[in-house]
């Protein structure tokens, strides 16, 4: 879906200035709840998968504005600790590197434990969002505007993410 | 509940050092679905306070470690402007009083249109939570530190409320 | 919101002849499932409040026919007694004032206990429901109609907290 | 499971005296919201069912106090009329018939067009439960006290609907 | 609803060539979650009738393609065996007889302890479901092509079953 | 997760004679509603994922009998096709590959049109599943039997990728 979406991108009729990372960021906080564990009281790995996707998609449409975003891929995740019922999942969102139609969003996921504030780095994302118009096609979305030394090293390490990401597609 | 919990306070162990609001405020992102709406695309008021309980929840734990905390009250709450499916609510929350057992927990609601990123407020609201020991009984909850003028400002009005409420619930 | 929907009201072709709460009343029971609480099994008071608006709404539907029922404001909630998983709550409400397009509906909670039939009084709210066009704007509802020295009492008392309500949004 | 419970039943310390349908009967609104739905618009008939064995659970429970109740059977339910999307379901149970430690509620089953408040007679269903110990052993439940005409008939028509069943399961 | 449906079926203007049973076969797998059961942990049976609708309803509509499917009845279903929190239900489900509109699809549940991979048969369901068109008409849908005694057994039972659902719906 | 808990591994007491990939593998059909879809009708990916965790967890489960299961990691994962609100989810999962405590699981996603009947293949995951004694300590599960030459192949690449991923994470 990568390789075709990104040869074939419309052209949209606004000027595109650009938007910052800080324009679209986000974060989240979610309760894990007896329904989201197994019975033995471990929170499933694709609820949290669930809301790192939800807020990937919100980050994407934040920075595309009126198109219609969808997942194309979510890099390998690694569940580096456990999470509980009980816990609250922190995720936070930011775009790290834009192509054409497609957004690169890095997601990251700490797990509280509210009875002593205590915080695990539970996993972190990189997400692909791609943009659609109304006809399903992709569209170019507004470039990403870098303000500091850290935003152009994200973009850098996004664009070699993205690179690796389409050789092993089978397509450079 | 507010009358009798605060009337009967245990003492807990561990001294006293007192929480900024800082250390416990939160803020969610929650997307708008199908789900959340009568047919119409309206969302349900009912919804939102769901989500605004739980934020207060949240909050309220995180400022009183290990209790369990509950809800005694939601003040009136005005729902400003309509939320439709596909807006996005972005909920933040503040622990604003502490007294004995209870807390006041500010909540703003904003719908932002995705579409173009405008927000409206939406509501706001004032949850009282209260913190229980294992057996259910109020337990006294570390002080609010405040650290600057709007903090003892938001204290008082605070007060003010709570002093209300307990008035309204004919107890002074 | 109650501020401008009340002073811009559509007048409808049919001839208003009026309902009695009798129409709308309704009852509903809910059982409090392990999703709908805490870790400590405590129900979160948002879940209550979802489907104390969810009956609002339904009442107000009824009493407004083919209009859109919005929630406009649900006055200071207090959370009387503990709600708990296993609990049943049983929910009624029936409308008690009528102004144009707005309308206040009473709603009772109570939880049973279903391992000993008990029931305890777990809240009383009053919510405030708009009826809109198909073009978002206030519609004016049939009037109530009275049947009796209770209805009456209710009207009136019904008529001091909404003008309390539009005292306090700063409107007379 | 009709067939082994009904004969392995539990003695109970407590003396029965016995207790009326009306003890026990709930009703429940439920509004039909677009996750209860195909993409048509028509409501599964599995969330209607999944409604009445929530009540006819409800209603047992209440007969049989505290004993844990389970489902043993529904007899054949008939969808008479299509239910859609932001119709109500009116679902109203009773115990009709008790014999040892199974109970027969009768659950009926409407749908409101909120647009007009008519109503249609949506389903009937006859929910057998069945009450266990914490051993999972059936244990008798209060007799069924009558006490008029249509308490009687009702009570032998669930006699010769249990006969029936019995016989289906090749037991009598 | 078998009754009227059943005599004013619609001519569609493709050729029926007919489907075999195996075309629309589906078997699913859910999980049984703390939010399917009562605070016991045991299974509603309501949960799993849900699943059993939404398994025929796949069936049906694989079978009628284009066509809208509804449920018209659900025979008798006996719960054989408790099911439990952490359980697997394996549900698989076959379409055993078609008259011109309507199918009867057999659906059989299974409850697996994940512990030690032991089954235990928990319920066999005969759902009737409808094919509509787009105003809500009953619609003939492909025949059944049966490939082998199995099959020609099952339709003569399933025949046998319809016969007595019209017979006691009041009309042969 | 995967480094620590590959070097801990508990020894169990029991003989291990090994399990086939086909004692464990499983399929399961998911209908897409209203409520897993964005407001243009795209199924978000993150609902994909949760179901593909759940079957890889059921597999996993299956596979290391009285063992607790939890997701270590999801290779990366690219939505080939998108999905629609009314299609069927078809998702298939088989053991490729197991060491110690360690199992790769292979995930297959269809989509199904259910008005033609049309497939595509929509994603494909490997999913890494540890088993945890009851103290959350690694524990080893049985050996994964071969029986063909596919199951060879499938076991050499699992293989590949399973030091790819402790390569990744810093760990040979």
């Amino acid at each position: 879906m990568i390789i075709i979406w990104d040869l074939i991108v419309l052209t949209v009729g606004r000027e595109d200035t650009g938007k910052r990372s800080g324009e679209s960021e986000a974060e989240m906080i979610v309760m894990m709840l007896p329904s989201d564990a197994n019975p033995k009281g471990n929170v499933f790995g694709g609820v949290i998968l669930k809301h790192v996707d939800l807020i990937a998609g919100l980050v994407a449409k934040r920075h595309s504005g009126r198109a219609n975003v969808v997942t194309a891929s979510i890099d390998r995740m690694v569940f580096l600790k456990p999470v509980f019922i009980g816990n609250a999942l922190i995720i936070s969102a930011r775009i790290t590197y834009v192509r054409r139609s497609s957004m690169e969003i890095e997601v990251n996921v700490e797990a509280e434990d509210l009875d002593d504030n205590s915080k695990v780095h539970a996993a972190t994302a990189f997400v692909t969002m791609v943009a659609l118009d109304k006809y399903g096609k992709p569209i170019k979305v507004p470039h990403l505007v870098m303000e500091d030394e850290n935003d152009k090293k994200r973009y850098s390490e996004g664009e070699l993410r993205m690179n690796s990401r389409l050789k092993d597609a089978g397509k450079v």
